[in-house]
């Protein structure tokens, strides 16, 4: 199976997608018609690289904010393209615009507590379902989104940008050419200090301000409550799709079981102390949510993973990916890698050659549309997954099932951490379709 | 606390030890007298260290092997010491040894199952014991360490040689000087291939033999089994014990809880296949010892820390330190730390000024002495911790607490794998002594 070719895979991913014929067998739409459910800073990126593109036509966007609006509308000017109908006034003027029939799909970039019912209502109007991360916050929602694409037919892509990263998509290719041997251990996380985004002075600038909720600007403004709140690894699937995909989760694979265990909440209290002063009211907020969460999954498979939540604490950025096969590792600290018999004996040597030896065929062929989008690119990618899908009229490559299964961490490590680390299952989200399920996620070089 | 100089915490130390008045009150001896309890690879090693300190003798050296009595005599003779007396020709020699009245402790440097009952047996006889890692294999052995300790006064001394190394030490002067703030998470393993050492060709020679047991040579003999039999974290302490005394277990905190989980096998199996054939006898054997199996672990104060044991893959040599508090952190991967407002932002800087900042007391005193030693001098200090605490007549920098606290990962961990991770209390081995107890390891520059 690791060893197969693109071309082999490819041959094999047609008659693997789980779609109904009805949409499989129809002809190929030449432009994807796309509304946009929420256009804060991130639907705004996303916006920004649809109008880039001639195969888009954004008909609608929607958000409650009217600057939001504005300036999206301001984007699509520059871009020559038509002024978009406008949803606002309410946080269900999604639904007007899921009335739409000349809308194919959507890309939501709201709260993450409106992913998942703005997920399900497109699917229901039949309009594909292009769901920033995390997809889901409790195990019903998981559910949610898998029971209303089974009944729909109607594919929900999770945009999770991390699975198209130029390195991470090299790995990818390494891990199915074999070069790690069988795979037995990764690691992987989001360890990103957000003190700014968790808090802010109400104003655009990178302020130093320690507001969040109504008082405070963009994320701060609903994001942080969930460290209020909750105490888990609240966003999962930076690091976990990708380790997804490399491992064939859903299929041929899936997560079995986890245990989380979260440290002391420090940082986010010291962060307001530091910066507004003990007389801050702010000062007097108690964070449920550990400085570092860490949740270890074990697979059907075998493999073991840890899965890291750092995100309150003053740290350099980092995902935090190790892939241990057999005959070696990579881990994207430093860019090391050890393969051997290959590397020097004991010894890390740098991944840069092998970046440039198994570059995924999409990096090869897209590199020059991509450069420029947001996060170094894979954001193109994301997004030329998503409005392929909908021109051919096809499953999406990252579907119910991942959005249900890598979201799932959230509440799973909130379950274990509160029953003092103790193992919880995953529910088995592709009602045990995932033992005849095959990998699809960037076979070859389309998308 | 953290901050405190170590002129302050020397003062403290003396009245933290938990020694019987009569030993700490005794006159300081200007020798030690040693005796050797297995002098194979790793206790010839001691003796080399020992042989060249002029404050100890060697009075008597015990070992089954006669080519290992052998050329430990000769290490003597090289050194021009007198010939040590023998004790051999059955597993419970050491049992005469321990009767001489001219032996003031004991280094013990045999299999794992002998650890524990030679230094309880030291114990009881009045000796000092010094016991190789990791110095238990069960929760009972544990206990008969802690108990025996408590009952003698007769102090035990893991001779855990990481606690000594040259950046570890730095690093926990760091701790202890704030430079990390309070500590959040902390990280650490033993992630060595040890294919060679597990398997060899019955001979000396560094071979790629796929033989283990009564076939094989130096560990091979007896450690394999331990892959064979049992799934869990066989090696803890070299990870553990650093973070031990960073995190002051036993002395104002201590280990609560862990879970473990372990990967699928695959490594020594695949090794035994590639170097001899899968007509092997050997290619049958079936090793219960998962690849790579991580422990979580959950503090009295909060702090979480994952150790990793990774020995049967090729990779490089790591000890995976992790040291993260809330002003930043260190990683011994590739020298790497970030503390907030001094390292440039967001970014990774090189640990090495640090190092030479922080060079711990012991280190900038010693440094000319412990070169040379084994394992990068680190051999030196464990050994002239437990020299200076025969000779000053006190109880040792390490203690049976930490023995027990840090071994006990070991039984643990299978018990946390074979119950599907299921969270395992640590025993409070100190009698909760723990809320009370002084940190007492490398206060100041004398051991």
């Amino acid at each position: 199976m690791q060893r197969r070719s693109f071309i082999q895979t490819s041959l094999l991913a047609a008659t693997a997608v789980g779609i109904a014929p009805t949409i499989i067998m129809g002809k190929e739409n030449r432009k994807a018609r796309l509304g946009f459910l929420g256009v804060g800073l991130r639907g705004r990126s996303h916006l920004r690289q649809a109008l880039r593109r001639d195969d888009v036509i954004v008909n609608a966007i929607c958000d409650i904010d009217a600057d939001a609006l504005a300036a999206s509308q301001e984007l699509i000017k520059k871009a020559g393209k038509k002024k978009a109908a406008e949803y606002t006034g309410s946080e269900y003027a999604f639904q007007k615009l899921l009335e739409r029939d000349d809308i194919d799909g959507v890309i939501i970039a709201t709260p993450w507590l409106w992913h998942t019912p703005m997920a399900v209502a497109a699917m229901k109007t039949g309009k594909y379902a292009g769901v920033e991360v995390s997809a889901a916050n409790s195990l019903q929602e998981c559910w949610d989104l898998v029971n209303t694409y089974e009944e729909t037919n109607v594919p929900c892509m999770i945009l999770e940008n991390v699975c198209y990263r130029r390195d991470v998509m090299a790995i990818l290719n390494m891990v199915r050419k074999g070069v790690f041997g069988e795979l037995v251990h990764l690691e992987c996380g989001y360890q990103h200090d957000l003190r700014h985004v968790k808090f802010n002075d109400g104003t655009p600038s990178r302020s130093d301000g320690v507001e969040f909720g109504d008082k405070a600007y963009s994320e701060a403004r609903w994001r942080t409550l969930h460290s209020v709140k909750r105490n888990g690894d609240l966003y999962p699937t930076h690091g976990i799709g990708p380790v997804g995909t490399m491992l064939d989760i859903n299929r041929g694979n899936r997560f079995v079981s986890l245990t989380a265990t979260a440290s002391k909440s420090r940082g986010l209290h010291d962060y307001i102390i530091e910066k507004g002063g003990s007389d801050h009211p702010n000062a007097d907020v108690r964070f449920r949510l550990g400085d570092v969460v860490t949740s270890v999954i074990k697979t059907a498979n075998g493999e073991t993973i840890i899965v890291q939540h750092d995100t309150n604490l003053p740290r350099p950025y980092s995902l935090g990916f190790r892939v241990q096969g057999t005959k070696g590792l990579w881990m994207d600290i430093h860019d090391s890698l050890y393969i051997e018999g290959t590397s020097p004996d004991h010894r890390w040597e740098s991944d840069k050659s092998y970046m440039t030896e198994y570059d995924h065929p999409l990096w090869k062929k897209y590199e020059n549309l991509a450069s420029g989008a947001g996060h170094g690119g894979m954001d193109w990618f994301v997004l030329h997954a998503f409005v392929e899908s909908i021109k051919r009229k096809v499953d999406t490559p990252l579907d119910a099932y991942d959005a249900a299964a890598w979201s799932a961490i959230s509440p799973l490590s909130e379950r274990s951490i509160s029953m003092g680390s103790a193992p919880q299952p995953f529910p088995n989200f592709t009602r045990s379709k995932w033992i005849k399920r095959k990998p699809v996620f960037a076979l070859d070089d389309s998308y």
